[in-house]
C-alpha cells in the first residue's frame, strides 16, 4: 500500500524524525511518502495552531491523495483529522487516535508524556473529543521551555522517562503514550526502562493506517462522514476547490 | 464598544440577514462592524467545511481586532472560536456557546432545530466538545436540500415551527435554539408560536459579547487561554504573521 | 429594567457587599433593589441551610415580583433558584449559574475560590447540577472559621489570593470564580494580581439579568419550566398562595 | 425500632395510602409513625413545590425527631432528603433514593412510572443528583390530568401497568419503580401482571430505613454530612432554630 | 430466611471471618450458611482471579440454591454477581453493590479502603460498572505484601484506620467503606476511631439481602435478568448444567 | 507471526465460521490456530454464559498459550477477555474491543447489529466498559429465536442488513458493526449493500492482533494488567495452577 504521511507544521527536521521512525513501522510492503506543511507553525501546543496546521494539512491531503492509499496526520492532537476523514476517499489515521485505540488494547488506563505544560489541555480536550476522558489516568509534561524542538529526546530523554515512571506508580497508568511528533522514536529506545508499554504515536499511526487498509471497509455514502454535499465556493486552492465542489 | 461580527462563510446574503438581526440586537452604544469570509464554502455543514470556515474567520480577526473591543463567529457550530479566544487579545464570542449559555439559564434542557440533516453530527459534537452534551434534549432538522440559503426561513418557516414544537412535546424541551446564521431573525418573528423561548444564536451572541465586556474580564497571562507562546512560523499572511510571531 | 436582588441569608453586612458591588456593574438604566431574606442563617454553607434560604427567596421573591422585570438570587450555591424560575413570570438569574456560564466563555475549566471547607460540597454539587462538572478544575477554600462574614475580604484577601493562584498553576484552571456574595466586590480589586480572569459572582449575575432582559426571551408554557399546574394548597403565606393557587 | 414518616404535602389521603402500605411492609417490631405537611401543596410535581414540600419537612422533622430512630421522606423526588441527612442526628431515608438503590440490586436499568407528564423533569433530575442517570431506562407517564390524587390507583391502574409492560419491552428496563406515593401500595397489588420486578417507593423506603438502623453506623464528625457549623439565625420555627443554632 | 454466603476464594479463615460478622449483623430469624470455592485462588486481587472466583461462585450457587432464600457473594469486587442475579431464581446480593448501595444513602461521595495496592484498578472498575463512578471520591490501599490473609487486621489496623482517615480529610469521603472479606468484622471495632461512618461489605451484604427478601420483588420473566433461554450446553457440572439446560 | 483464535462457545461450526473468515482476513505470514470451548453452551447471549465461556477461555489460553504470539478471543462481548490480558505474556485481543477501536476510526459513531434480543444487555454493558458508550448509536438485534446458531446468516441476512440500513438512517450511525461469531464473514458479502463501512469482529479482531504483534509493545512490569501476584490455589487444571502459582 501507499501511505502518506503528513506532519501539520513546517519543521523539516521533525518530518526527518517522523520518517525514520515510521520507516521502521511499516511492513516492507508499503511504501512510505511524507509531506511537510507549507506554511503554518515550527510546532503546534494551542488550540489556535492546530487549527493553522488542520488547514495546511487539507490542502497538502487535497493535493496529493489521489496517488495514495491511506493518510496519516502526524502531529498529536490530530490537527484536522476528523475534517480530513470526512472530505478523503480513503482511510486517514491521526497519531493521537492510533494510539489511544492502540493503547485501550493494551490495559484499562493510559498517561500521556507530553513535551510542554502548554500542551495539555489541548491533548486533554482531543482525548475527551474522542469519548475516552475516562480512561486518561493523567497528562505529564516537561515544564522547560523548549530550545530546538528537533532534539528534545536527547536533551530531555531522562526526564521524559522519569514523567513515565510517576504516571505509572502515581496516577495508575497501564499504557504510557510518547506523544508528539518530536518524539517519535524514544518510546523503541526507553522501552526496556518503562514499566508498561510505552506507545510511539508515528508506530501507532502507520500500523493503524496499514490495519484500516487491511480491513478494507468501504467508504460511507451516508452518515456524518460521507463525503460533504457539494457546494459553491471561492478562493479556495485548486485541489480543494475540487475536492468541495466535486469538479 | 465596537463589535466585529465575523460570517465564517462566503455568503453575503447569509452576512445581510446575520446583520439585520445584529442590528435589531445590540444597544445603541454598540458600533457594528460586519465582514464575510474571503474565500471558503457557501454554507457550513460539515467539520471539513468548519475547518477551513475557521481558518478563514482567523484571519480576518487578525486582520481586524485592534479596531474592535469584542469579536462575535457567527455561524452556529462557532467554527475556529477557541482558536481564536486564545490568540485575540480581546473577547470572543460564539452563536453556538453564547445561545447555549443564555439556554441553560432559562431551562433545564435544550433542542437544537437545524436547517439541515447532514448538520447534526458537527452541531452534536459542538455541544458535547463544551461539556453540554447532558442538557440537549434533541437536535430536529430539516430534510430536503436547501435550494436558497439566503431563504430558507421563508421557504420553511412553517416546518422550522413544527420542529420545535415536536422539540418541545416530544422530546421534553425548556428551550428552543433556532441554530444557522441562515435563520437570523427567524425567533423575532415566531416567537408567539412557540411554547417555549426560541433563542436566536445571533442575538444571543451579540448580547453576551455585550456582557462579557461589561464583566470587564482581564486576558490571561496563564492558563491554556493566555497567548500561545511565541514561535518561528512561515506561510501565514501577514496578519497571522504577527500574531503568532508577535512581530 | 428594575432589578431585584434577593439575598437569600439574614446578613444585612453581606446585602450591603451586594448592592455595591451590583451597583457598579449595572448599566444607569437599571433600577437596582435590594431584599434580605426575613428568616433563615447568617450565611449559607450546606444543603440544609440552602434549603431554608431557598424557601425565604422564593417568599421574597413571591411578595414583590410584580414590580420588577427579572430578579437575581444572590448567594452562591443558588439556593431555590429553579424553583423561582419555574413559578415567575420575570427571568430569574442566580449568582453560581451566571458566573459559570459565564466563565465557560472565557476558557476552558474554572475554579472556585470559596470561604469555608464545608462549602465545597455544596458548590460542588451545585455545579454538578448544571451538567458543568467536567468543566470544574478544582474547588480550593479557606481553611479557617469565618469570624465575621461581613469582613472576610479584609481579612483574608491575601489567601484568596494565594488559592487562586494555586487553582490556575497546580489544577489547570483558565478562569477563577470567587464565590460567595461575602466575596462581592473582590474581583474588582484584585484582577490584577491573578493571572487569568477573576469573576465576581454579583457582577456575573446582575449582567446576565440584563443580558436576559434583552434576548427577550417569552415565558414558557410549556415544558418544564411552564408555571407549575395551579393546585390546591394550605399554610402559606399570602403572596405564595397567590402565585401556587393563582388567585 | 420508632420510624417517623414524613409526607411532605398536605394530603391527608395520601398520608392514610403511604401509611397502609408502610404497615404492611415493616416488620413487626417497627412502631410506625406519620406526619404530615403542616403546610405547602396537595401533591408535588414542579421543583417549586419541592422546595415547599422541602421545607416542611424540614420543620416537621425538626420538631419530632428526638423521639425516632429513623426518618422516612415519603415524597418521591425526595423533598429536602439532603438537608435532613445533614441535620439530623439519626438516619433519614428518602422514597427516591431508597427505590432506585433496591432496584439497582435487581437488575441493570430500571424505569420509573409516574403520575404526571410534568413530574418527569424533576424525576430526572433527581435520578440524576444521585448519580444513577446511566441506569435510567425511561420515565413513562400519565398524560391526563389527575382528578383525585388518592384515587390514581383505582382510576388508572390498567393504564399503569401498560406504561410499565412498554417500558420493559420497548426501554430495556430490568426492574419497574412505581413512583409517587399516591401509588403506595400499587406494586403489591399489580406484581403478577409485571413482567419484572416493580418496586414501591414506600415500601423500599421502610425497608431501608429499617436497614440503615441495622447497620448501625455512627453519624459523621467530619465531611460534609457532618452537623451543619452552629450559626447565627434568625426568624425560624423553634425546632429549627435549636438545631441551626444547637440551643 | 435461610441465607447462603459464597466466598469466592479457597481460604477457609476468610470464610471464618465472614461468618463471624454475619452472625453478628443478620436478625435472629435468619438461618446463616457459609460456602467456601472449592477451587481457584487464596484472595481474589486481580480480573484474572475474579474470573477463577466468579465462576467456582456460580458452581457453588447451582449446587445449593434450592435450599435458599437469597445468596450473598462475599468478596469485594462482587466475582459473578451479575451472572448469578440472571441465573438464580432468588435475590443475590454482593458486598461491594451492597456496601454502595448502603454508602450512598449516608452521604455524597464514598472512598474504600482497600488491602492492596494492585486491588485498587478491579475494585474502580467494579464500581464504574454499577454506573456509581461519579461518587467515588478515592480508593486508598495498604501498600505492603500481604503475609497473613486472614490476619491483615490485626497485623494492619492502624495503617487501615489512617487511610480512611485521609480520605475523608483529603479526599472529600462522607463515607468509608472498608473493602474486601479479609477486613469483615473490622469495621464494628475502628467505629468510634473514624470521623464518618465505616461500612463493612459484610455487614451490608447481608443486611441488604435480608432487605431484598422483605421487598419481596418477584423474579423477572423479561428483561436482561430473566433466566437466559434454555440451550444446549456439554461438559458442565451437573447443577450447572441443570440451570442452563433447564433440565 | 502465529495466532491462536479461542473461541469461547461449544459451538464446532461457529469455530469453522470463525476460522474461514479469519483466514481470508490474515496476512499471508500469519500462522493460524483455532480452538474451541471443551465446555460451555451452544451460544452467548447472557453475561452469565459469558461468565463460563470466559473460564473455558481462560483454561484453553493457559494450556496453549506457549506456542503462540497473541491469542484472540472469539465471541463477541469479549468473554474473559481482561482476565486474559493480564495473566498472559502475550497480547490479547477481543472482537469486540477490536472491532469498537477499529469502528473508531472511521467515523463518529458506530452501531451493533446483533443476532438476538437478550444479548443486547450484555452488548451494552460491554461497550460501557470499555468507555465508549458515548460513540454507540444503537443495537439493533433480530426478534426472532435462533434455530440454527451457525446458519443465522443465511436465514436472516436480509434481515441483517435492513437493521443495519435503520441504524444509519434513523440512530445516526457512521459505521456498522456485524457483531456475534455466527455473522463472521457477513461483512464481506454485504458491504456493498451497505450506506456505511460494516465491519466484522473476526476480521477486525486477527487485523488488530497483528497490529498488536507489530507495535511490538513490552509486557508491563507494573500497574493493573502486570501479571497477578503469585498467590496459592487449588483445584484448579494444572496449566492455570502454573500461571497463577508460577511453577
Amino acid at each position: 500500500m501507499k501511505l502518506l504521511v503528513i506532519n501539520p507544521n513546517i519543521s523539516q527536521d521533525v518530518t526527518d524524525l517522523i520518517e525514520a521512525e515510521a520507516s521502521r513501522s511499516i511492513r516492507p510492503t508499503t511504501e512510505l511518502s511524507m509531506a511537510t506543511a507549507p506554511f503554518g507553525v515550527a510546532y503546534i501546543e494551542t488550540r489556535a495552531e492546530s487549527l493553522i496546521g488542520g488547514y495546511a494539512t487539507l490542502q497538502v491531503a487535497a493535493q496529493h491523495y489521489r496517488q495514495y492509499d491511506a493518510i496519516v496526520v502526524a502531529a498529536f492532537g490530530d490537527p484536522g483529522l476528523n475534517a480530513l476523514r470526512e472530505i478523503m476517499p480513503i482511510p486517514v489515521v491521526g497519531m493521537t487516535e492510533a494510539a489511544l485505540m492502540s493503547a485501550c488494547q493494551q490495559g484499562g488506563r493510559f498517561s500521556i508524556i507530553a513535551i510542554s505544560q502548554r500542551i495539555q489541555a489541548w491533548y486533554r480536550e482531543c482525548v475527551a473529543a474522542y469519548g475516552l476522558g475516562g480512561r486518561l489516568a493523567s497528562i505529564r509534561a516537561l515544564d522547560e521551555p523548549l530550545q530546538h524542538i528537533g532534539q528534545v529526546q536527547e536533551n530531555q530523554g531522562e526526564r521524559l522517562i522519569e514523567l513515565g515512571r510517576r504516571a505509572v506508580e502515581e496516577d495508575g497508568a497501564d499504557v504510557l503514550i510518547l506523544a508528539g511528533a518530536p518524539l517519535a522514536g524514544l518510546a523503541r529506545s526507553v522501552a526496556d526502562q518503562m514499566p508498561v508499554p510505552a506507545l510511539d504515536g508515528v508506530t501507532c499511526a502507520v500500523i493503524q493506517a496499514q490495519a484500516m487498509a487491511d480491513i478494507g471497509a468501504t467508504m460511507p455514502s451516508a452518515g456524518s462522514f460521507a463525503a460533504p454535499p457539494c457546494k459553491p465556493c471561492q478562493g479556495l486552492p485548486e485541489a480543494l476547490t475540487k475536492l468541495v465542489g466535486r469538479q
